[in-house]
């Protein structure tokens, strides 16, 4: 399970004042505490900047995150030209978050995650949007894993986002995200499956028990990868749980591992 | 989804000291805090006591904590004198915990079940033991349901538990006890599922993230009824939700009256 530390994004009001006055203290301080709390990768995002300064903001957010924890990082953006800037300070390989069957996207950021070498995370959608009735999420999934394949990359290398919809919203779709997972992980064994926890929850209260349990199930469904807070040691605890109990921690030995590093006791 | 109280069980000692005291005040506490919790029903054992003190003990325990309570019971003994004694003592419908498909065992059973017109939870084994490789655990548990139908109880009066056994020992045996949930589910609509949640992480550190990840993972093949520690704040929310994402809280309804109950402010 690859925990992916969330909490390095503008959206958080702390973190973009700290983007706009490079206030470096604060952006270390966050990488740190989520790397000691277990996170593998950090995601940086500063898409709330204005979208002239991404590039810049976002290569500083590089340096400033991965310089302290000396993490490899999930570098997050809409914008191709922010991600070259992400790339060209990062040190290592990184995930690019994210690429998708959009032509537009799909021809500007491939080029890029190839010549760095990245992963990537693949957003199961194309130019008609995110799947819904009129043409099934496991045919643009499948599309957009076949070209990544043809386009050169390891099945190793694509991290497939199913973008799961918000129980409030569309209920039936959070079953159906689980099997496309399913689906998608036994036709490309090797591939990868992230999501972010909080679409899933949105407009509902005390949305955290929400975004757990989805956890939970996702993880029975193929889920291996996780954006998410790890300071919430609940879920994190549940996730080793749940790669157990999914026949995914061979005798229970990250389980135990967790408890031995003190990630249990919460 | 019904809550079943587990605390009233003389395998806790302060239980055990209060039923061998006749000391209805421990008892009445914990009766109030269950039922305060959300708890449905309490489950009340007295297993741990002699045998020959079994029958009028659990007698007192029911009496204690239904007048304490005012919930109905699940009725917990492999006894039939104790059974017998302990609906004797039970105001309105109980859950009989257990039968099963053991010759003598539902033989004894069955007729308190029918003269109480209980409930009754069904352990899905029978004289050769839990089922392994030998006799496949579907056959058994379709056997023992189709039993209980032939001899007059109604589908919604069967709590069918899959005996889980513990992911140290035998990790395959979760997805497969998930799996018995979801086939005898589509087998016998409106057959209930009931389980414990502690067997499934004997032996193994900091065991409530495992018994709350299975929890989940339960619901959405089926689970719709726990024994367990209401107590437990974090479990039950993550009950609600799960609940939710499986698609059996239409609108997210329960969960939002949970919230509105104060019950996910853990």
């Amino acid at each position: 399970m690859l925990l992916i530390g969330e909490r390095i994004n503008t959206a958080r009001d702390e973190i973009r004042d700290a983007v706009v006055a490079r206030d470096a203290g604060t952006v270390e301080a966050e990488a740190v505490a989520q790397r000691d709390a277990g996170a593998h990768y950090l995601d940086v995002n500063c898409g709330s900047v204005t979208m002239e300064e991404e590039p810049e903001s976002l290569a500083w957010l590089v340096r400033t995150a991965q310089g302290a924890s000396g993490l490899p990082l999930c570098i997050d953006s809409p914008s191709p030209a922010a991600l070259a800037a992400g790339l060209a300070a990062h040190d290592g390989k990184a995930i690019v978050n994210s690429i998708s069957g959009e032509e537009a996207r799909y021809a500007a950021v491939l080029p890029l995650v190839k010549e760095h070498g990245s992963s990537v995370v693949a957003l199961g959608m194309d130019d008609r949007g995110i799947p819904g009735g009129g043409f099934p999420a496991f045919d643009v999934g499948a599309a957009l894993v076949e070209r990544l394949l043809a386009d050169g990359l390891a099945v190793g290398d694509i991290y497939f986002d199913p973008l799961v919809r918000s129980l409030g919203t569309d209920p039936e779709a959070i079953i159906a995200t689980l099997e496309l997972m399913a689906r998608l992980g036994e036709g490309y064994p090797g591939l990868h499956f992230v999501t972010g926890l909080s679409n899933v929850s949105y407009g509902l209260p005390e949305r955290r028990h929400i975004n757990r349990a989805f956890a939970v199930l996702g993880v029975a469904s193929g889920l291996d990868a996780v954006i998410l807070d790890p300071l919430d040691g609940v879920l994190t605890a549940l996730l080793f749980a749940s790669e157990a109990l999914a026949g995914r921690d061979r005798f229970s030995l990250r389980y135990i591992q967790a408890y031995k590093d003190g990630r249990l006791a919460v």
